[in-house]
């Protein structure tokens, strides 16, 4: 933490600032020039809170240096964390594709879908049974019985099943689920991740709120390694911008820089990213190309009947041709 | 919702949809132009997933006419709602402030706190028990035992009391609690949202997410109204912009945009949107002007020391400054 | 200058980057502690290219401590600039309002138009005679033929004239033009910038882009001033975000921070930063009560047939209203 | 066009709408319901402007249904533009790399650094010579003098090159330039677009802006097309957003999606996008494997020391490695 004293600051104020900072613990070292005094704090400052110095009289402002995320981070956990997914693993070089439907409609259709997509080479099925929508008038899922489903779906064809939870108090219905996928909405819903943390070890595949930076999705994953579990995957979803061509904007720079800034395991979801299908097979290319650890795609057998995000789905013809051009790229995929 | 056709659509394609259309009991008006087809669908529509129609193949482009939210929307309820808050009330011209310290820190400090803003003319009392932090490490708030402390300052100045709910277990400790605060993290957490609209009628402040639109905002207020509880008030407290010069970036602009859109009463919460003290003051002179029905204030009697915020909170001589200058605003405030 | 040296670096390196630093004409103070080693740099650190810096292997991180303004920073010259308009002033204490129509139709109409807001209140006239217009297809003003009617009506009522510049080739066009406006889009048309620093000491009306920073607002400044003319008034018009209720963003803190950060006043556009007439008026309010230097509003005797913005436009009367306002609540204005 | 009428409207407003419309050669279709009116109206408008129509009284909304941009239009021109560097071409399955410094700073770095990105692969020289920069105090590059420098590097490799106009004045400067970019600051400098459309048939890389849209970076090429110039390439280098782990955002997504708007070629900027030299390869990457139909990449012989944006220049050999890989992934890239 370095901190910039005020101009006009007398030495009585800035002997006050350095007991004070050594007070909590901290160890200042002055650098004193013609134009300004520099106080810079080497060793953990994480116990402190930055806007606070910065609301000191005698400060001018204050500038964090390290990073405040600790268990995700790669400068303190330099190999990359594999991640099992009750079976296929992602991280370290090991690549996912997880399919299936937006909402589970049906446990004929979850089959018929899984069936499709194992056949195409996803590793991984999903499907929402409890659905968060903007509006409440929009259909919000079967719950418990389209968890059911995807579990008939998971036991017919091998695949593991990631679906997303909402409520902690839903937790008991998710054993035979494998990966809990905490929603965009979720990000920054604490307890929630907290509650998933403490209560499981299950995989947390934790999706990038609309405006959540970087460092706010290293600080969520952290919520749940905290909180006892060390299993949690990074999915980049697109954020929200002004820009409304595509529904959300995807930066895919964002796969080599955390891959630079934590050991976890990155996922991309084209399907949310672009909101639209024919989006979708380019916008996977692009993600696989640049590294990403595994990749999550809405597909349905009939979109235009689908219950949600049809205009997002690909049909089973489309992921099939997906995945052709996805595993022609993998070798050449930026590591 | 209005259809655009696509150029080379065949009258077979064109008579499908429309025969699509009224089985899904849409009433559609076709014109035909010499370069394109318009389908005009008058009625309600909000059943139909207008993503969904966009994906059909016939379909160039669709676009909604109508809001999506109906409870909240003032033209089928003209008149303002004013919601009682345990004997303040706000809306319909009725104005309030809510001041307290972030953070609830002892019994001592929120009691001297909440005498000091009556004084100056608070009307109810805020204080944060369970508080929503992004990183793991911070202080979480005192919980329960905060909420207690909360609840002995209500008894001893008889100000009304606003706290945050973060998860709906807690629910049960909010029995004393006058008006619950959704946060704006939580502003889509759509199961928190339910539960505070089927378990109880009390006043919801319902804040708006950093990326929330005004439409999402009142999409959330209608999960709660949906729910059974038709007592909600709204929050601005800023967006996530490019711009870093301060917090958040608020514009003020949508108080009268609410007020047209909507019948729920409309408060401003300056301490959140710039997250420095020294600006709450021109900036809740600014939100008076402009018609807020209410402000929401941190002050805190030694920001240095507080254990949240202490960046963004008033002394209570700023807030008794701050309340001179809101009297003598709101007479001359946009109605 | 604050550079954070990398965790593994060589005591080698360290010295090669201290010398380096040495040789740029840089006093580099070092600070080691148990985890890292900061370099503070204290003195002016201006011509040093803060990215290249921190491109070099040795190095983690820097961050700048330093505003890279110099003659528009309020540090350097406490006093607040004061602009003569030909006769009306702002800054200081001083409030202006400037009124007129979006572009220049008749000499007729921006006749009629400077009457009623001189009798209104208003101080000086606007008229846009070069439009800037997204598309070529759209009115792109009268060019010299409208800047001859505008000064017609400087004549006629005395109401000094501000009209936008696009083009430096017109600079002699404008010659009895009172206040050179430089639009959102040319923010950062750096040569644009520099003719009118050079060739002018006109007042120069420089209008913040959709996503211009405050800082980069400042050093846009800083380009006209540093070419020669220190008549530079800042203007705040919105920026662009995610919400899409009001065509720009304005954030009205802009008002309290700028006056922090320069000594240069500060002019609030209602009419660009929303886009629809009503909103003009509340937003008018909240802007005064905030502490705005100036108003600058569009009015038009007929929007619905205007040329241009007509949407955005208050009819004479409703600038009366909104005048009448404005002069009840600057007493009460922030300073 | 379509008008969505207001709830409460009388017949005698309504006719008075239709007749207004039919003065303006519209041809409205009207579509009575229960809760609303609709009005359709076919055939071009783009001569209206949309915003005043919603400012009528009688009208509720008003929402576009076609396109305002048409020369650059794939609707109107369904075949890939092609254009032609001096040689190399691009668009249509041509594909181009642009490399190069971000300033010229001597005849002798130029030239070493075009025969080193020629042995590489690259098919056109970039440098700048008039260099936009934010601080009127940073280094504004060598001006006319570069130009020269930048000729004589294309004499002796034979590489066509591309530098920036920033001033329509400059542009008999230009006579031995092949391609003339506009930069991201200048996109809406109308009376800029306007010259190299009017006077010159050289290709035009039009840069997107920083808070551009993609239908105001069409629009901005249809500036340059309708004045005479039909060789213009579009080239997203990132947008402004609030994440600042990169220094813009850029969605690649844009690529297929300009693709089916227009059928000009699309470049895109890894350097400028992420601002950092290791992320330009990944960048580079994704966007070939998207299918841009161009890269432009800047390249320095001695990145720490170079005038300008050293922290994004990869060296000679970071290129080559990057060509390479771009080389492999071409022949997979969407079409």
């Amino acid at each position: 933490m370095i901190i910039l004293v005020k101009k006009n600051a007398e030495k009585r104020q800035v002997d006050n600032l350095l007991a004070w900072l050594k007070a909590h613990k901290i160890d200042p070292h002055v650098s004193v020039g013609a134009q300004e005094t520099l106080i810079g704090c080497v060793g953990d400052v994480s116990h402190l809170d930055i806007d606070l110095v910065s609301a000191l009289d005698v400060v001018e402002s204050v500038q964090r240096i390290q990073d405040p995320f600790k268990a995700a981070n790669r400068k303190f956990h330099p190999e990359d964390t594999i991640v099992d997914c009750s079976g296929p693993t992602i991280g370290g070089g090991h690549f996912l594709v997880i399919a299936g439907p937006c909402s589970v409609e049906s446990e004929e259709q979850v089959i018929g879908i899984a069936k499709a997509v194992k056949a195409a080479g996803a590793t991984l099925l999903r499907g929402g049974a409890f659905k968060p929508r903007t509006s409440p008038y929009s259909f919000q899922g079967l719950g418990a019985e389209g968890l059911k489903m995807l579990i008939a779906a998971k036991r017919e064809t091998g695949l593991p099943i990631v679906t997303e939870l909402m409520n902690s108090a839903h937790l008991d219905l998710f054993n035979d689920v494998d990966v809990i996928q905490i929603g965009a909405r979720n990000m920054q819903n604490f307890d929630l991740l907290k509650e998933v943390g403490h209560h499981t070890r299950k995989p947390i595949l934790l999706k990038r709120g609309l405006s959540g930076t970087l460092q706010e999705l290293l600080m969520s994953a952290e919520y749940i390694m905290a909180s006892g579990n060390p299993n949690v995957m990074l999915c980049e979803r697109g954020i929200r911008t002004f820009e409304t061509a595509t529904r959300n904007t995807i930066d895919l720079t964002v796969v080599p820089i955390l891959h630079r800034l934590t050991h976890l395991p990155v996922v991309v979801d084209p399907s949310h990213a672009t909101g639209v299908a024919k989006l979708v097979h380019p916008v996977a290319a692009a993600a696989t190309a640049i590294g990403a650890d595994a990749l999550i795609i809405e597909v349905h057998n009939d979109p235009p009947h689908a219950k949600c995000d049809g205009a997002q789905s690909q049909t089973p013809e489309m992921f099939a041709e997906t995945m052709e051009l996805v595993r022609k790229l993998r070798p050449l995929a930026i590591r």
